[in-house]
């Protein structure tokens, strides 16, 4: 099979009718991690941290010191291990570390603090493991980058030893939805509409959360003492602003930043990496800014 | 002598009093040519392009026929080939391209659109010396930067073939001083701060030009079909808003931007890079970035 091009992704995407309700939502992300699968040169292993299942993945000449723990996206409530497991892996791959990828709990079943909470039990286990703090990076797509950034200020806030860096695809950072993109792009994302993000929101954070709250919206939190960001998402995202946003922010406060922003690619296009050429390059850039971290805390 | 810390940068910066008028103004920053010439192995070439002085530079192992254009910063009203000559000559040491550092006319002596013809004049001497647009970059730091912006919109109106990538350092995107950093970050910022910020404003676009005009404030102009952008900025600039609102623009119009945020680094740090470890780091992404694009185009 050849390689595609992004607009052969969206044909894919727009083939069938927009899932309605949780259950198909789900399957409907479920069934790019069969269509997708991990390259067959990488080792799975299944374990449970806790009760939450989890993933390690490692491809061949990976160093076993260093973890990537990946958190998925999927709007805090849909995503999984396997939907997310080619781009995971793959991450992997080029940053040269393991890989965990866990199955954290869903919203609107267990709504925030859940998801949160599950961020930390793994960082604790992986820690408990013996891997040195920087010796992990800490990532993840839309949702995930979101509960990425807010695994990061509660390990600042709690005074305990950061990772090397993180790695934001696509982050979902303002559940506020108050980015100008979400009207500017809508009518070129494929797969993310006002509505939805309604929806995802209402889910995760139900009555009683202040959707402004840090701990949902990384990009109303404090960025002091954050370890360097490495954010990449598609022009053609109506979450575009919220990484654009974030970069400003986060920079303002001190924080190494690299954003990258990829001309017409779409929402967390990482996932079509086995047939998407710039799914392969952006994580490689993401592989080589991930190495660049782990390295410098060895010499 | 070993490496300096930014604050001992800051120190150099703050021993003396902050010059007035013009002509103290251009001597402080030839001094820092004076203090910081360009290393040893530089070969350095004056030439002339119609009457304006211009200088090749080219360190051992870089390859001929790519050339890195460079805009010297200074608000339009100071700098010159040898105030940035170490910044401009270890830039392309990183591309492994030559440079062609330029002395466009000053203001206040020669208002807007004098640089601007002059940039355009230097593109064109390249082209007629043989250079495939797609095997030059073109850079600048502050004021450079916004010269360079100016130029690539200029050459995509008329048609023209485009340079591979530009470079962009602390650029100076908004001569309406619009960006809030103007204020929050007034009190980190050892060089700008918006009285003076505002002199230059003045006399590069005196009355009569409309200084949202795109050609003096890039930011507020079209970025559609522009090549790839590398913009870096240090955190403890007055002008970290004219980076960060000109990635959120550019990538918005499908331009392939890479912005790079550097914590507690100052105005075109890169000025000091021959005893400050991260001008060296920063002009190292820079350069690597350059020859990717460079080396894109031959595959």
């Amino acid at each position: 099979m050849g390689d595609l091009g992004i607009d052969d992704i969206r044909a894919l995407l727009s083939a069938k009718p927009r899932p309605v309700g949780w259950p198909a939502r789900r399957a409907r992300i479920e069934e790019v991690g069969a269509a997708w699968p991990a390259a067959p040169d990488i080792l799975l292993e299944s374990i449970s941290i806790d009760g939450m299942p989890a993933e390690w993945s490692r491809a061949p000449g990976s160093d076993p010191s260093r973890a990537l723990i990946f958190f998925h996206g999927g709007g805090y409530c849909s995503g999984s291990i396997v939907s997310h497991r080619r781009m995971a892996t793959e991450a992997g791959r080029a940053a040269r570390a393991r890989t965990l990828a866990i199955a954290f709990r869903l919203a609107p079943e267990h709504p925030f603090p859940a998801a949160y909470d599950d961020a930390l039990t793994t960082w604790r286990f992986l820690r408990e493991q013996g891997f040195h703090a920087k010796h992990i990076a800490v990532g993840g797509d839309s949702a995930g980058g979101g509960l990425t950034l807010a695994l990061l200020m509660r390990l600042r806030d709690l005074n305990e030893a950061l990772p090397a860096c993180a790695w934001l695809v696509s982050p979902w950072t303002d559940l506020t939805l108050s980015g100008e993109t979400l009207t500017t792009k809508d009518s070129v994302d494929p797969l993310l509409h006002r509505s939805y993000l309604e929806e995802l929101a209402q889910a995760y954070a139900p009555q009683g959360v202040d959707r402004r709250d840090p701990r949902v919206s990384a990009l109303f939190g404090d960025f002091t003492g954050l370890p360097p960001l490495i954010v990449q998402v598609g022009s053609n995202e109506t979450l575009l602003a919220d990484s654009t946003r974030l970069a400003a922010v986060a920079g303002a406060a001190d924080v190494s930043v690299t954003l990258e922003v990829w001309p017409r690619m779409i929402h967390a296009w990482h996932l079509w990496n086995a047939r998407l050429e710039d799914g392969r390059r952006a994580l490689a850039h993401a592989g080589a800014f991930m190495q660049a971290r782990f390295s410098a805390i060895d010499s």
